[in-house]
């Protein structure tokens, strides 16, 4: 490893430390070397605080002169709630500046680097540029496609049931798994489940560490076509989090309106729900990013729609059988073996001595 | 790792190079060591053919004098087919000898220790222990069961479907996963289908490597109450393996003759046909190994029985969706979850970038 990827890494690592609290902003790290030695550093922390150049300027200052800035992704060039930063550097004197990423969002990817060379600084873009385009895997997402990165999280037997054909389902996994799906939950903007899981386990979807619920709690969010949802179901009644109903014209407005009342926020899409339609509205909302945690068929419906960006499967080192067990993604599925939807970069993990994680990417291509 | 284990590998090792073809022997292996030299080495390659000790001795000679044996199972002390290896021992002069194991049949388990020992010949027990138990996995439960020794082999989808909705299943793994299979059917003594999957796929059920048949094949065994397997099925026609088809006194008559005629051992057990009755009957027969390779049904039926020794499940790293495709393990299913059986001792290896290869020993626990 040379001494830029040595440096990025480090600045990759800043980033990392601010995860799930910079949405929908990006992650990002910066360091700043001079000589060989760290003069100062910085990550973005929050929408609306310093970006990750500004506060390694500032711990920098005059050592900035003459010196190397790394960071993660391509400085801005634009004014939004801070000044460019691009700016920011030329001033501070930086002589070279080493980027991992460009700008996500095509109509300004390069402008950044173009006011740092018009400069003078000699600028080096591509070092890491794997680690920071996962790092901010979301963030580039929302920038392209204005909807949330959908993630479906499942946990099921080495057979692949989520519950036994009675229904049973506590618990598939261990505590290791489990307490990993409340960090997950703490990471994303939103959680997605049915109303049939609503209506089985009356979940309370909130990121918890023993117990304790901590951090910035994501928005609930139920898929109910009918307006199942009970006014007594957590969601509804605890006001831990923001909760959202997906619904259509069937549902009886008295129920909404009831809902509402509550405190919840009741959004109606045409019948049939439709995945894409609840994804671009999620989109508009400011939802960057998108825990699915359905049953087999919210995680079917998700998988017909091809509206799956990431998967993280964990699975528990047993065997429960039965032809009529859920399974982890339902729905209709592909017709034939070939059109399956083959996973990419997957990573496989042994959570405990029980439970093993496995998460990859669907790699969608066109189905006819 | 210390002398002992360093000589006992390389006997293991010895053993394991005769996989497949010792059955209903053991694998044993034998290395002879004389001042920290190897001097002699041995493996037991077929049943009726001299045990390891007697290779590895004939091989050290005179300087098998005061020299060391290594061997992987405790040396027989009774005569069978061949004369006690202990007394070869003694009359070779070995003065101290290194076991893995005790012989698994409590009947003489330790009497060719105690020879050794009232012959002044120096013994250590219980050096790579568990190697040597695993090793002879299916030696050890057949000569204290009477039973094959089950392993289940299934492959499915990362959602656990082992076909499509339509029943489309080829292919889920990568050649690599399926060339895999194809060695674990040499290394058994027979393989098990349901008749379901003989009427959908008419396999072959034999060992192949890149097309060509090699080795002992096993034999190819089917589940089928009713005898509806075709006279024109290959395990019928083809003539390039054993054929056992168990059924009931359901089955026609007739079509019973013909398949007898044909070359095919029908075997009629009473109704309905109970996996234990099977078991047991195969037992009866020098059956020391079985491969399940059945479909949903005939793995649900030995999960429920709780016939299963050995699980060796791929996982191909892809999503087929479906609600009503079919699962690995189906049947009745346990009912609640803490009912699920845990794997111990389980390994989980990459097979290709497609495909995982899970292994693991089900821990059943009497379940009331």
């Amino acid at each position: 490893m040379g001494q830029d990827e040595r440096f990025m890494a480090m600045a990759l690592e800043l980033a990392r430390s601010a995860k799930g609290q910079t949405s929908p902003n990006p992650l990002v790290g910066a360091v700043i070397v001079q000589n060989g030695q760290v003069v100062g550093m910085g990550a973005h922390l929050k929408a609306g605080e310093p970006h990750a150049e500004v506060h390694a300027l500032r711990m920098a200052g005059e050592k900035a002169k003459g010196a190397t800035l790394y960071v993660t992704l391509e400085p801005c060039s634009h004014h939004g709630k801070t000044p460019p930063c691009a700016e920011a550097v030329v001033a501070a004197g930086i002589s070279r500046a080493v980027v991992a990423v460009l700008d996500p969002n095509p109509l300004v990817a390069g402008k950044g680097i173009r006011l740092l060379q018009d400069a003078g600084v000699e600028v080096i873009v591509g070092v890491c540029e794997i680690e920071a385009t996962v790092l901010n895997e979301v963030f580039f997402h929302y920038i392209r496609t204005r909807q949330p990165f959908v993630t479906v999280k499942t946990a099921s037997t080495l057979d692949g049931k989520m519950a036994t054909a009675t229904g049973h389902s506590r618990w598939i996994t261990g505590e290791a798994a489990r307490s990993e799906v409340h960090e997950l939950r703490r990471t994303h903007d939103a959680i997605l489940v049915g109303v049939g899981t609503l209506l089985a386990d009356d979940p309370e979807l909130t990121a918890r560490v023993g117990g304790e619920r901590y951090g910035r709690q994501p928005v609930r969010i139920i898929l109910d076509s009918e307006l199942r949802t009970p006014l007594t179901a957590r969601v509804v009644a605890d006001h831990l989090a923001p909760t959202w109903i997906f619904t259509t014209p069937a549902a009886p407005v008295e129920k909404r309106m009831e809902l509402e009342a509550k405190g919840v926020t009741v959004i109606v899409l045409d019948a049939p729900l439709r995945v894409t339609d609840v994804l671009r509205e999620l989109g508009e909302r400011g939802i960057t990013s998108l825990l699915v945690e359905g049953g087999a068929e919210v995680n079917g419906s998700f998988l017909q729609a091809m509206a799956i960006q990431k998967i993280i499967s964990y699975i528990s080192l047993k065997l429960v059988g039965g032809s009529l067990s859920p399974t982890s993604y339902g729905g209709v599925g592909f017709a034939t073996m070939d059109k399956a939807v083959t996973l990419t970069n997957t990573s496989i993990e042994q959570v405990s001595e029980q439970d093993i994680r496995i998460v990859g990417y669907p790699q969608w291509e066109p189905h006819e």
